[in-house]
């Protein structure tokens, strides 16, 4: 019989086939990347290629719908049920070779299509998947054989998918038979490895997963389609356990006060997370048991809770973590009603303050893919600071407290609608203009106390004591020490004396805005506790510049990288080389989801990083002492100061007092 | 440095080891079985060796106790708190090679002791432990090193038993922190492959598992030491699901007419074995949390309901299984509390009506380890048979309907004080006389009256219609075909005419006991039932005799296994090789607790039997027939005859319209 030459684009991947073998045959001895759900069978249309017209000189080939079978009756068949297929294309379990041929997978045939990303330094996003589908004709049982239904399910997985020794658990075993009978014998199940995780009678074709973001103030949950990739449904609530206290601190202390209290803070989380499932399943229009995986991410005291593992030990030195490494567990065991088979899989942390949440942020990101030096830095309560590259990886966490974040702060605010989030000064008048949140106008600019009259103008969020302090600096108003200058009360009856320091009014009003001395204070040892942070791991790496930089999670979202900079929270840098990557733990979880590989990828590259305790660093005194200045006491900012105006260094003044005070209240 | 040569008993390895090798050192590094849970602490006492002393031809060496380092203050400190060691012993792990030696590991320090059981022809169970438990030092939490204490601990056990990638489940995990800081940072894993299914502080030598009948009537249960394979408490329960239906088959309809019913039924079975564990732990005055292991045998239905398996199928052909595999699943989703980490694992099961508690016979029993060709019986509502040897094994039910357990018998009642089990008549007068449970003195003798007055003579259970059937047979009250001959009614008052049919009198008073036309009909079918099941075998394997017969379960416990061949409910044997196995299944279920290579070996010969659908045989029905006659109408019983004088074959008798009354009830 005549041998066919059969290229596949875009792999290139080509091979000679006997007259009459299917392409989806071909495909799959060649290794080329087709799917199919049903096995070849006509029925899931997932294999469907455009074959090649014309002369494919690159090939050698001449190729054409002439060297292929006729359009058969379950193409058809398939057409009528489903809709016509696009562009001529054919079911590649159906169109068998007849000739050479250049037969061309697009990617929506492909299972390992790539999911793009919207920022161009993030690399895309492969699907490699944990879960696949697979449709299966089971024989039937007879009394002349005895082998139970699960045997002959995986003799039929076997036989048509060549996956052996399939296993299931017992909540998954507990749906077979019934589902073999509403199948009449035919049945799709969700492979995970070589576990069946779900199970539906007939022909099932969708897969779903659930990525999770478990923050100590938020939980945000993605409902993702596992084969294209898509997030198809998002949902948030408020983490339930802030009824046991603001801050993670707290909660330990809870835990601490109360024995057994961590069983409730275990409970509370997953109560949140099982509650978060039926929020996305009823958006997305689908049901529970149709979640067939969940990825979560979260700093180590949420990931061990959710595990229901005591957090105690993280309140204190040494900081023991119970475990460290990726943890997978079947979703029931935590309470969670999703798939009966599914799992949870957590990633790993790094260290005793540096978590899952983390790991997430260095899968999103992938430094240890570039050659790029790249700081991370995700601030919350603590910063998490993660630098390096290809080379070498290097992690510690700062402890900034929550000034960042509007807390501490006197006129400070959670970000919400009515808050100050960007702010300028005038270099000359020391008049302030700001914006708020939910209104577009600048507060000189007409109709701006109309549009936020419903809101009110009630505070300022942590974005906007960035900005303003920068601005204050840049404007002269504080020094390089972060003195509020009393002198400038002659020029600007904003500066006010308030006690021995001064400090700045932003708003007359109710309620009256402004900054005070201990303001800049708290916003300095926040900064200056991120900054230390951020130049160990410089100094440990050996390098006094870094590459780029990527902000990580909300405060990064909202805070302008260049005050950042202006105040020193981060190093010098091309500024068009600094931006803020969202949620990316949030999207660690999602890649963790998608790509079976990344999970491996993740493991092996936390093992890898060198875990630094600030704590235990004599440097870090000295790096804290140098960063409580603005920007810095020692170090320049090269790149910065090509795009931001510095202020005249002038001589600092005297803080009227302030540190005597500060003396005593110590 | 000197070699010298060491040489073990009873196992014979030998080996030259430098000067100053400790003994369980030398031991280990030849594969000897030299037990050890302290690992070479000195503390655990587990490694007791006994050195030779003198002259050894036969392994040319001299040995004595000058060969090995002296007495240390480790062995004075072990013995001072545990008692001094027995006939000079040596901790192996501190006696230390100092010349050459002949070293003997007494059964007490083999980890694979061998555990005798009473009768001859069972096979000893040698220990192959399941879990094993590990004494280990777990480094301390160290702020320059963020390694968890999971992964310190999985360190400690790769670096000192040598068991890399240690896993554990999160209930184990759950008591990690809490225990390495009761036990200092010295703990006990309890193993089970690489999985930590427990864990202690400091040094834990003692480990339990539970091997647990269940049976459709009672569920009992064996708290075994998993160190020397005893039984250190026992307990019993009827099965709860009783109340859902007397017979496996009217609770498989409670469940068809109550949707959801099965979890009622499955909550009970679970329920039942979880109350065992607290019977049997507080018994042995132990923690649930010791109990490492469970193993379980039942019929498939008791199987499937313990794992939350639906078996409406089991009800009705085909009789489909949903699993028949072996299989172990975490004792917490079974809702059973045992060790944190504890399986439970449940035998296989060889077709719809052939259980686990068939497969827990066999692996007891052990036919497929044999040339002898062995034939099981285990009579209950169905019995279930195996015929083979190490060649070939096969396997079918036969359904004998309850008639053997004193059921539709019309004076029949199950085995319990008061009820007569053995039966004696007169050959010449027909005159009975009888024991009856709680009694050791026959009917007939001084006394019998005023000892029975407490219990009465209430009924005849199974073993005691056996042997008054095959006693009116061998007396010739009943023909070979099972008809009571009226005609001796005029030589014996106890031969009575009621209604169509004559009876039998066993005893006068309240209440009035006596055998009639339609019991002995009731025994024939379950009689005929059983043997053409065990003759279907034969036919199948191709032989007309067999060599060995043991009866299993309770019922077989109590026949007296002559009589049981007389009626021809087996076939003709030498009957010093017919004997019960008493709870056969249940042992199969301590084998299977006690030693991990028997699993892999029964599981892989259920896989090899031969499994036979006696409804589907053509033969059946003509076996059956055959077999109704007493003992059978075509088989020959040369071995029994030789023990037992059979009556004069007569004419048959007619049964006066008995078989038209039978038609009409039809």
């Amino acid at each position: 019989m005549a041998d066919h030459l059969v290229v596949f684009t875009p792999s290139g991947k080509r091979g000679r086939f006997a007259e009459g073998t299917p392409v989806l045959e071909a495909a799959r001895q060649l290794g080329v990347d087709l799917d199919s759900v049903c096995g070849g069978r006509g029925i899931c249309g997932r294999c469907q290629v455009e074959i090649g017209e014309g002369t494919f000189s690159k090939h050698g080939i001449e190729s054409g719908a002439r060297h292929v079978t006729a359009w058969n009756a379950v193409e058809a068949r398939y057409a009528a049920k489903r809709g016509a297929l696009a562009n001529g294309r054919r079911l590649g379990c159906q169109a068998r070779v007849t000739g050479d041929l250049v037969v061309d997978v697009p990617p929506d045939s492909q299972v390992h299509r790539q999911v793009v990303r919207k920022r161009a330094e993030a690399h895309p996003i492969e699907i490699d998947p944990v879960v696949r589908l697979a449709f299966v004709e089971v024989a039937q049982p007879d009394m002349h054989d005895p082998a139970s239904d699960f045997r002959r399910l995986q003799a039929a997985l076997a036989a048509q998918w060549g996956v052996e020794g399939v296993t299931a658990s017992l909540p998954v075993l507990a749906t077979l038979q019934a589902t073999l009978h509403a199948g009449e014998w035919s049945v799709t199940a969700a492979l995970r490895g070589r576990e069946i995780v779900a199970l539906w009678p007939g022909l099932r074709e969708r897969a779903h997963g659930m990525a999770v973001d478990v923050g100590s103030t938020t939980i945000a949950a993605h409902l993702t389609d596992l084969i294209t990739g898509e997030v198809v449904a998002s949902a948030g609530l408020m983490n339930p356990q802030i009824r046991f206290g603001e801050d993670l601190m707290s909660r330990v202390s809870y835990v601490m006060m109360n024995p057994g209290g961590e069983r409730e803070l275990t409970s509370s989380v997953r109560e949140a997370l099982d509650r978060l499932v039926g929020d996305v399943v009823a958006e997305a229009g689908i049901d529970r048991a149709d979640v067939l995986e969940m990825t979560v991410v979260g700093n180590p005291i949420m990931h061990h809770l959710l595990l229901g593992l005591n957090p105690v030990e993280l309140g204190g030195a040494p900081f023991a973590l119970t475990i460290d490494g990726a943890y997978e567990v079947p979703a029931r065991d935590l309470g969670i009603v999703i798939a009966p088979g599914a799992y949870v899989y957590a990633l790993p942390c790094i260290a005793g303050h540096v978590g899952a949440d983390t790991a997430g942020v260095v899968l999103s990101e992938g430094p240890y893919l570039k050659d790029e030096l790249t700081l991370l830095v995700d601030v919350g309560t603590n910063a998490e600071i993660v630098l390096g590259n290809r080379q070498r990886l290097l992690a510690c966490s700062s402890p900034t407290g929550p000034a960042f974040e509007g807390a501490q702060i006197s006129c400070g605010q959670r970000a919400a609608p009515g808050a100050i989030e960007r702010v300028r000064i005038d270099r000359q008048t020391l008049e302030p203009r700001y914006k708020v949140i939910g209104c577009d106008l600048w507060s000189n600019e007409p109709g701006f106390e109309e549009a936020t009259a419903s809101t009110g103008v009630t505070g300022i969020c942590g974005s906007g004591i960035i900005e303003i302090v920068a601005e204050m600096w840049l404007s002269g108003i504080i020094t390089t020490d972060g003195v509020i200058d009393g002198g400038l009360a002659e020029r600007s009856p904003r500066i006010e004396a308030t006690g021995r320091t001064f400090s700045y009014l932003v708003r007359e009003g109710e309620p009256r805005l402004s900054i005070s001395q201990n303001d800049v204070r708290a916003i300095q040892l926040a900064k200056a506790a991120l900054y230390a942070g951020i130049r160990l791991l410089m100094d440990r790496y050996g390098v006094d510049k870094v590459e780029r930089i990527t902000l990580a999670g909300a405060f990064g979202s909202h805070i302008d990288v260049r005050y950042a900079m202006v105040l020193g929270l981060i190093p010098d840098c091309d500024l068009s080389r600094v931006a803020s990557a969202g949620n990316a733990a949030g999207t660690g979880a999602r890649i963790a989801l998608l790509n079976l590989r990344s999970r491996a990828e993740i493991e092996k590259t936390v093992l890898g990083i060198e875990k630094i305790e600030t704590a235990l660093e004599p440097a870090f005194q000295e790096h804290f002492v140098n960063a409580m200045a603005i920007p810095n006491k020692v170090e320049p900012f090269p790149e910065l100061a090509k795009v931001v105006e510095f202020p005249t260094p002038r001589e600092s003044v005297a803080e009227s007092g302030g540190r005597r005070r500060r003396r005593r209240d110590g």
